[in-house]
């Protein structure tokens, strides 16, 4: 379905006609842009490959956010009511929402624009669900392009939303300056949801809902957060992890979150941090699309894919070692 | 150094006539056996996977523990004491120590006897340092044959320790049924010095020393782990992560630490957690090796090594995209 969409409306896109447009910011070019760069067609690839490299003079502007949360934590409504009060203080907003919905269904759980009326309405906000669909590692590409196709746009911040429930946590907190981890106000004993290894991502982290009646556990959920992680991050050095809390009712937290979000960068700008960390971030996605092409082009090669399958039970039941069948199944693929 | 080592000890090693005596708890056997296991000779590698083709059926019995901590921590004395007990208990104990200093300075820092000498004198114990040298991946490999070597020996506890400082911590907590980590007495702010990533491994943490002046600190590094771990381990299931204290200068602990491995083993027994645990472990090993093989023979190859530095300086510093990077490195692989 995605690419019968692509073909239909992308046959005339040419880099050459988007870059002027998407670089004076403009939204539509913007939009055409990333659907280029989304689409599996190698010709569209290599046209957004093409794009890319003319418009990387003019990216790395940005701030990069990273925000997750599960179903339920009111992401929609805080990177709202967060958007929507950088744009106050004089900012534009992108919103690149990675959507694993719309992988299977077509459909999107997150990506649709009546999730954040305000701030999709607004001129100097841009909107886009990213579908996860398509090849291994895909999404991380897909996401930095978009990213840098954003920037290349003239937004302030980007910021990347994932539901926090899957594998892409871990590649967007690789790919931003900051990432930001939303807590439900139940108590830390509470199942939160979040899975093994994304607190301990978190350079920031925000206990929503944290009102009314919900305003106690709120609280209890910032000191226990904020004591783990005090200990999960130990290690690190310039910037120590902070937990706030915030009522999109109230209209509370706001505010303070931004200026944690300009602490970060300062406490970063006296070393060069966040460029430094762009550049290691830069060097690991490409060996990572490295290994990913390595390991596409051994899933595709005809004598492992004829006995992948046994040989992955003989070595899940202990019939073969591990080393026994990678080297099998390499002897195969390198003939 | 190493090399030479091997080159002196080995040559009459056959495998044929290590597997019987192996088998019936020769620890001199043993050692040999993992000696070549170690060797980074070709013909000694295939005689080291002839032998583990031959021993798998006898191997699988164990029940495989890693321990992890920062140096000075107490990781001999504890394992020590842990060893001795078990021993107590009518179990063989073997440890096998990965060493990340005898790489680089054909010494080590801990994988000498002394260290244990209690331990390393008992007739059912077998103390075995591994040293780090060697390939991408080497250490991981090593360590799961020489586990395996020592389940088909008939150890009952296969103890794989680690500095908790290294890269090692992830793979070993990967290829063993429990992870248990060790922290000092010192408060949940101070630096434990721990690697992110490590303290979510843990199936078990044990706070040492926990006596005299350090017992009220110990008290509340307990108290602090017990929830961070709690938070970071919300999503699991069958086991919740616990926070025990230890003294080896009062003898105390050790028997609780014992009775939490067999309550873990229990727990995982319901549903054959570890076995279901291990056949992951080992798909999951086949990949790595894969993956790893895959990365070596793309860093061998001569157009890679001539363009690596220059892509990567390029990629760096934001002239050229990492998917470029990756394009134009493959290309010069794939020809």
């Amino acid at each position: 379905m995605t690419e019968a969409r692509e073909e239909f409306t992308l046959p005339s896109l040419m880099p050459h006609s988007l870059s002027a447009p998407l670089l004076n910011g403009d939204r539509a070019a913007l939009a055409r842009a990333i659907t280029l760069a989304e689409s599996a067609r190698p010709d569209h690839r290599a046209q957004a490959e093409a794009l890319l490299a003319e418009l990387l003079p003019s990216t790395g502007h940005s701030i990069r956010l990273g925000i997750t949360g599960v179903p339920g934590v009111g992401k929609s409504t805080f990177i709202e009511t967060f958007g929507l009060h950088a744009i106050e203080q004089g900012k534009k907003v992108a919103v690149l929402a990675i959507d694993p919905s719309s992988a299977r269904t077509g459909g999107s759980i997150m990506g649709d624009k009546t999730r954040m009326p305000r701030l999709s309405m607004h001129e100097r906000a841009f909107i886009r669900p990213s579908p996860t669909a398509g090849s291994l590692g895909g999404v991380a590409r897909r996401t930095r392009e978009a990213m840098l196709l954003a920037e290349a746009a003239g937004y302030d911040f980007i910021i990347v939303e994932t539901v926090g429930v899957g594998q892409s946590e871990t590649e967007v907190a690789e790919m931003v300056d900051m990432f930001i981890l939303l807590l439900l106000p139940g108590s830390g004993d509470e199942l939160q949801g979040i899975k093994k290894g994304i607190v301990e991502l978190a350079d920031l982290a925000v206990v929503t809902k944290a009102d009314g009646e919900l305003a106690a556990q709120a609280k209890r959920v910032r000191a226990d957060y904020s004591a783990a992680l005090r200990i999960l991050t130990a290690s690190s050095a310039a910037w120590q992890p902070k937990v706030l809390t915030a009522s999109a009712l109230e209209g509370k937290g706001i505010a303070e979150i931004y200026r944690a979000v300009e602490d970060y960068l300062a406490a970063h700008a006296a070393e060069n941090g966040i460029s430094r960390r762009r550049a290691a971030q830069a060097v690991s996605w490409m060996w990572k699309e490295i290994r990913e092409s390595l390991q596409e082009r051994f899933l595709a090669h005809e004598g492992v894919r004829a006995s992948l399958a046994a040989m992955e039970e003989a070595v899940s039941s202990g019939r073969v070692t591990p080393a026994e069948g990678a080297k099998a199944l390499l002897g195969k693929f390198l003939g």
